[in-house]
């Protein structure tokens, strides 16, 4: 008998065909997010935002940056992944609860701060971790998406610099996906196939 | 009840501390990885190499490029995930089987050669897809792992440069983590803290 999540894993495709008839409720979204947040961050930065586009002005303005893909009108629901540069002087708050529980010494989190302010100072490896935190809480709501019977659609073609101007991010801010939520209509491709494993896996 | 891949996602941690008298049999970590190359990529580029880290002779390596963190150590395996600037001309290779299928038209594929070729012309652009593309596979890999029972433990801060000369990454390749998969020891953290879905969720 396979696991459920390994089946999940497995069967698992991009959809890019959304029954435009089925909504989410805010509440619906919201736990979305709450779920894609338990994702891992460098330091618990937690550099990510989420704008849930789903009202028929919002996704006509998201599809034309998104190169007029029907699905941003479609599914349910559109996010804008947004990974941050991060921050060290945000960090001290992000890790206070946990300070506050006593598990984590007030020192090592000043520890943590600085390690922040001189890992992140080169603009490249500031990017990277916007792109890589965002990633993270979009790959984690994907599967939670899917473990709640929904099909999901994520997008890398789009205006990067369209989508930061009509959605006012920030300049530290970059939006790294697009991803559908919604139910997937008929006609989808199946999973496209996989390179061989023996072919991306090598040991040492 | 509370759905099982929901549990996990809500229930996961990072852990630092591994049991070094645990060990995965190479089926079990080829096992990892082909489930990790279930995630989605752009265009099915599949831009990316995983390197199982499992002999004390690499993993001694590692560790000296990861500061010295124990964990490299003491956990079964330490993957090394690799994103690759996307190239191309292996997408024909990668989308072959499936066009063959008749599924996808020999245009289409041609198609998305081109747009691959022009969307990733600029450096920077190419860099954060080996980033996307890679982070996708390692939180499928977490995820893949988790269910089956393991824990896991990414690492963003390492010496990037050196991993890529002492374990023989091409010049467009990145590596984007180091992911460490065994079992937990005790004495790990619990979850940290999240900040509110309200903090960093908003609605258009």
């Amino acid at each position: 008998m396979t696991n459920p999540m390994i089946a999940l894993i497995e069967q698992r495709v991009s959809a890019n065909l959304f029954d435009a008839t089925h909504e989410l409720a805010d509440a619906q979204i919201e736990e979305l997010v709450r779920l894609a947040t338990r994702a891992p961050t460098a330091y618990n930065l937690q550099n990510w935002r989420f704008i849930a586009v789903r009202t028929p002005e919002g996704k006509a303005r998201l599809r034309r940056l998104a190169y007029g893909q029907a699905k941003v009108l479609e599914a349910a629901v559109t996010f804008i992944v947004i990974g941050q540069h991060p921050d060290h002087r945000a960090l001290a708050e992000r890790l206070r609860p946990f300070v506050d529980t006593g598990l984590m010494h007030a020192e090592t989190a000043s520890g943590w701060q600085e390690s922040v302010r001189t890992q992140y100072a080169d603009a490249k490896a500031a990017r990277d971790e916007a792109v890589r935190s965002a990633t993270l809480g979009a790959a984690t709501l994907i599967y939670a998406a899917e473990a709640q019977g929904l099909s999901t659609g994520p997008m890398g073609g789009f205006d990067a610099d369209g989508v930061s101007r009509e959605f006012d991010l920030g300049p530290d801010e970059v939006p790294v996906m697009l991803l559908a939520v919604g139910r997937a209509a008929t006609g989808n491709w199946p999973q496209k196939s996989r390179r061989a494993t023996g072919e991306v896996l090598h040991f040492s």
